[in-house]
């Protein structure tokens, strides 16, 4: 069976990126190896819409997340977290495992954060050393106001705006230096539509500054001595060689359509597979603001999510993902992240329907592919 | 120009291997990834001669040794590390960030540790909580005589014998079990021969118990949430799957050829690359017990390493590595890891008599090859 990976993370990879690592490896301390590394930190930039560097680690995004704690907040530092998933929730067990003393905005899953709640905290408390949200919820599928949220942060001048765009970067518009994000996590499996095992953080000025004054136990995870490599076009450890000839690779893909024309088809896709969602009696899960990256289905009442994620992969060879914690079973999620495109989407929403169709849902097949076309001939 | 491999890491990598890898990219959270890492930790046994788990961590080798210094030492506590060479520089290093009390038994470079010296400080410091040494010391091409390192720390119920067995494991004999390693390190890009990304780390009951009693700040390196992972064949983040996908193709072919067949086929492949440079007039660097993983060279007075190591590449598309730290320009090296095989160690011989003879070197052109042929037509 032909098989279709519609999974927020690992995504699909494109056979010109899969083909780039096929090819012999390259030695990491080669001159060869230096030179692929500054072109790809150039992109990177272009792509995080930077000025300042962009660190490259060898691990998942979740690595970036603690360095982003571990190299920016000293024990007893207060932090603010929004919580409204299961990866807000993650910063909030980071920021303890650190010793770091949180403040919470707990956002009922498939809900955005209010960034007045975010002033209202940090007048509460002015010694907040830094915010930590995610700009994409992947398990909600809901999308956070991060540029208004840093418009907030931006008046604390000792506290540092700390985004995971892992599941955002390079699928909706997230400008790192023009909204003033201190410091911005990215990995290499969701839109980048790389393998997993690399993560990528950008940090400011009042970033490096902060990092200064830190002192936590870290070693592989340490941020100023991946920035002072940098000088010398290496990593501080062995490079995670491969994936980053094929992250040359992806981003040269990226660059040739460009950043607002990828923004755009994604837009596209992921309103064509909402509406045809709607079209066919299923509600988008998020009550306000969906994410372009991810789209998370409500299950109509008296069927079962995880049925229908089953069922889309063992009948149609479809890997899509099921909802998280006490999602479970009321939600799947559509990614629209990776190597995919139009046809992807129709795909998505014609198995959908023929998955339902042998449930007993009612609908007429066809219905929400329809819509999908209509929206997606728009491009 | 064609290219050839030659470094201690990462190492050259099988087209069966590569191709494995540039298949269509499976979900980590799919059943078909549980049955493979499934598959994949029973090999991982196999080859570390353990009975217990091997965690499998998205990071390179580095990550693996500060893991396996956080997960097992609180701040104040003791440990004796053996210095031989930059990566024992490491540990030490990883030991002062974490708060670790070091002692100390520096080993001149080129040279292996002697066992008594472990015992006597064991015997003046019976509180010391854990040994930090190398199987193979990547940096001056020297095997530790862990197995009777080892021997000595088993008297001590409260000290961890922790190995660093990176550029060890799957070239020469490493019994985790049988010897009474605690904690043994090992990485994706030596002699596994696959891209760098993935750290390996085996921890006996005797381990876990003491990470019981660990409270250091961690999260991605948390080598109990790990083992937890593994009864659910997951990882507790998102797996590095390519390389995970490798890594099955890899142990496959290594199991096909049995691990005594390895150990011998690189023994002789080291020994008849040893004894052709001896041969030509170069000495090998090691004053004893060089490690079959990789061969360090000294190099001939009024002759510069760098420039050998410079004109294999440059001339002959050969990436070999040079000497790190004081030993620039002193010594190269020339790795035995990765997929290669006896035409290989006759490629490498050749090349530096082709260099050294251009240099102006006196040799007579085989001499060196013809030695090696001896050698390797015993096989």
């Amino acid at each position: 069976m032909k098989k279709y990976l519609l999974a927020p993370g690992p995504t699909a990879i494109s056979p010109e990126v899969l083909l780039s690592m096929a090819q012999p490896i390259l030695h990491h301390r080669a001159p060869e190896f230096g030179e692929l590394i500054k072109r790809v930190r150039e992109d990177l930039k272009w792509l995080f819409q930077t000025e300042n560097e962009v660190l490259i680690i060898a691990s998942t995004g979740t690595g970036g997340m603690e360095g982003s704690v571990s190299n920016f907040l000293n024990p007893g530092d207060k932090a603010l977290f929004v919580n409204g998933g299961k990866f807000g929730e993650r910063w909030g067990k980071i920021c303890k495992s650190y010793g770091v003393l949180t403040e919470e905005i707990t956002v009922e899953w498939g809900c955005a954060v209010n960034p007045d709640d975010v002033a209202t905290a940090l007048k509460k408390d002015p010694t907040i050393k830094a915010v930590f949200t995610q700009a994409s919820e992947t398990s909600t599928g809901v999308a956070h106001p991060i540029r208004e949220v840093a418009e907030v942060v931006k008046s604390y001048p000792d506290c540092l705006m700390v985004v995971d765009a892992i599941s955002a970067l390079g699928v909706f518009d997230v400008q790192t230096d023009a909204w003033g994000l201190d410091v911005v996590v990215s990995g290499s499996q969701k839109a980048l539509a790389l393998p997993p095992g690399l993560a990528f953080v950008a940090v400011s000025e009042k970033g490096w500054a902060r990092a200064d004054k830190v002192n936590n136990a870290k070693f592989y995870f340490d941020f100023k001595k991946e920035h002072a490599a940098i000088k010398k076009n290496q990593t501080a450890y062995t490079a995670a060689v491969s994936l980053i000839v094929g992250l040359e690779q992806s981003l040269k893909m990226m660059k040739t359509e460009g950043r607002e024309n990828i923004y755009a088809r994604r837009a596209l896709m992921a309103k064509a597979l909402r509406e045809a969602m709607t079209g066919i009696g299923l509600a988008s899960f998020p009550k306000q603001s969906p994410a372009v990256s991810v789209t998370a289905i409500s299950v109509p009442e008296g069927y079962d999510g995880q049925a229908i994620y089953k069922d889309l992969r063992v009948k149609y060879g479809i890997t899509a993902a099921g909802g998280q914690d006490h999602l479970k079973g009321k939600v799947f999620r559509i990614s629209n992240m990776g190597y995919l495109d139009t046809f992807d989407t129709i795909t998505a929403v014609a198995a959908i329907e023929m998955v339902l169709k042998a449930m007993g849902f009612p609908l007429k097949l066809g219905t929400g592919v329809g819509i999908a076309q209509e929206i997606l001939l728009k491009k």
